[in-house]
């Protein structure tokens, strides 16, 4: 098991606290307005990798310092585009290029922790995309201004966004936020589904995801979860074959986990399960292919 | 075309009765709250298959006797998880084990008649799973407590539920209902498209799934229905694939009940379909594959 | 660039006229309450296929004039389903037959402009598939009764519907709706999701469709439309392939209307896009496999 010391990682862009089995990862750009740059990509990167791994963390939080006025206002482009392009790729050509937004995406959708997105502010472009979609929960403030803006920046939506937004919602509702880029709010029949809660102030936001995260943490098997996720991403390409790997699921950790999950239920008392990433989840998780996405000259 | 008895089929946990074209199932182990065992998951394989096969059944419904505390309170597990142990798979391994929960739900999803779930009270574990998602219909009871509790257990979703729930309400809802654990009402933002109707008593729930279900029955044709069930589960992988097998159903079909649909829309009267799946269904149906999934040395 | 004079194309049953970059496609036949018929089919096919290569049109409308009762009452089948069969592969047996609904579905949904459905009055059957489930989005007036009864004729939903709706709105309503047969209005929580926008009144359906298509032009790009339509519709097989793909999307068009996008952002102005698809447009587009499902013997 990785143990890191969370608050000698020398980040720059986000800061990062253990608080018991949550850790709370804040934009810490109020003044550019939690903007997106290759330095925020690598360090949510390598915070989500390390939290995957470590065994005391039970679930990652994202969110804002209440001093910003946006959770993230997207890309930092005044500079142009050229933040989002890698040197050594935009020299092989338009083929090599790896979006960091979606580098991001692919490591917080294959955390086997659970995430949520506590959004106490607006958030536009990658903001929405890599900073929320691939989050299992998503919280938000109620007066929080969200946009898609990609067809109106004459781009498209990145960081796997047309693959997560229509399945967590349906492809009517994506196609109404992304096809038109327009800017909507949390109430917005388009989003329904979307927010696992609304909370009325930006101060609310966090304080409500981290209250929801503690009480998971306490009563929920972190094997439990990981694999949980695992069947909800990948569950197989049929009924059929999403049944085999959930009965080999059920079957492994009933010999794990599901020992004290029986016993607390039959003792009417709340579960204290021990199992662990590191040393609980077999040789047959995962059980899908993870293709490797990475740019073959990336030293990533 | 089989015709069985079915107040003669001896069966304990459930109790049968067919009322004109519908099958009505009722959950008989008030006492023990309707848990799971194996009889149940063998009595439910056996009657929704035998309904697959007999032209008279155009419904079946699965209920709870009134005087039942809960629809189904989830797996009798008072004795530990072995009662989900096939002794046989047990011995092989791990990878040998065969779900009952999931096992049922097959069945039921692919029975090609109009299925519904008449929640008439609480509902645990494989009583949301299997006993509510491989259903067409899901009627249900205003107060009923609905949780699928598998995090909380140690263990992880049953009965193909990671592969149904996020088809029938999306990715979104099913994370917020799968990966909390949680207990819910039907009115929960999270619940909403899961059931077909909300009933504000425990006693209008089988009484209205009746009425809808009498309504289908003399109004639908059964070879349209079976179909329809088929290209909505087997769609094809893509657009283009699912108009290929569309253009054969309404073809194969029109020279069929669509002769009856067609005059009766003309002369402005009800339809009397004729055509039932013992001698209407060509050859071409099923056109996927359905992958045998039982245990090796399973002798069901 | 193919510039065809709208005006002079022939057409007998539906009116086209371009209004600025927007094509508005009327419904012609209010004496027949608009049925579908062969020439309606191909007369679809053709206008959508040219506005896809027409680089003046941004955005595709399908309206009825407000003279009909009915934005499209469904196959003209007055004379039985003959006028569905295409002679020369009714001749060849079932598995020739190609669904003309069908057809116009894929046309329309491969269509790589902004495509509107503007449901201003009844819609059943292919009313309610072809001419609605493929189009980006979807107006209608709250009044409208909506119904696909194919289940209650006899034969089984078309046109591509049982892929397309429940990746709309999600399985548990499209079985609600499909395998009911039932008519539905606007408001009905099966239709969650599935409109745009609802107007109170049939006149208003058409304004507000236009106003909203004349905004999207105005600020979006054209390149952009067409690439996160593709996107949507063929994300790939997993959030890492879609990964790969959006990347690629993203980086071309940052070379082409993602210059302007940058520009008019920095300098707080409207966009003015001038990418094309007849010039801008890789020859990476489209990146999937677009089956031919023509009947061989075809001559279209």
């Amino acid at each position: 098991m990785s143990t890191p010391n969370y608050s000698a990682l020398g980040f720059t862009h986000i800061l990062v606290s253990l608080d018991g089995p949550v850790l709370v990862v804040l934009m810490n750009r109020s003044k550019q307005r939690n903007t997106w740059d290759g330095t925020v990509a690598n360090e949510l990167q390598e915070i989500f990798a390390l939290a995957d791994k470590d065994d005391r963390v039970r679930v990652v939080i994202l969110t804002a310092a209440h001093t910003a006025p946006a959770y993230c206002a997207g890309a930092e482009i005044s500079g142009g585009w050229d933040i989002l392009w890698d040197a050594e790729s935009k020299k092989e050509g338009p083929h090599a290029h790896r979006d960091s937004g979606g580098q991001t995406s692919l490591v917080i959708y294959r955390c086997r922790k659970i995430t949520i997105a506590a959004v106490n502010g607006h958030a536009a472009g990658v903001g929405m995309t890599a900073m929320q979609l691939p989050f299992d929960f998503r919280f938000v403030w109620a007066g929080a201004k969200l946009t898609f803006p990609f067809v109106r920046r004459g781009i498209v939506p990145e960081a796997t966004s047309s693959y997560l937004l229509p399945r967590l919602v349906g492809q009517s509702r994506a196609n109404s936020i992304l096809l038109t880029g327009a800017t909507f709010t949390p109430d917005s029949p388009f989003m329904q589904g979307l927010y696992h809660q609304i909370l009325p102030t930006r101060e609310e936001v966090l304080p409500a995801a981290l209250a929801f995260a503690k009480e998971l943490a306490a009563t929920t098997s972190q094997v439990s979860i990981a694999v949980t996720k695992g069947l909800i991403q990948n569950s197989g390409n049929s009924v059929e074959e999403n049944h085999l790997l959930d009965s080999r699921g059920i079957r492994e950790l009933a010999m794990n986990d599901g020992e004290e999950g029986i016993r607390s239920f039959l003792e009417k008392r709340e579960p204290k399960f021990t199992g662990t990433l590191s040393k609980d989840l077999g040789s047959w998780f995962p059980w899908w292919q993870q293709a490797d996405t990475k740019h073959r000259k990336s030293k990533l």
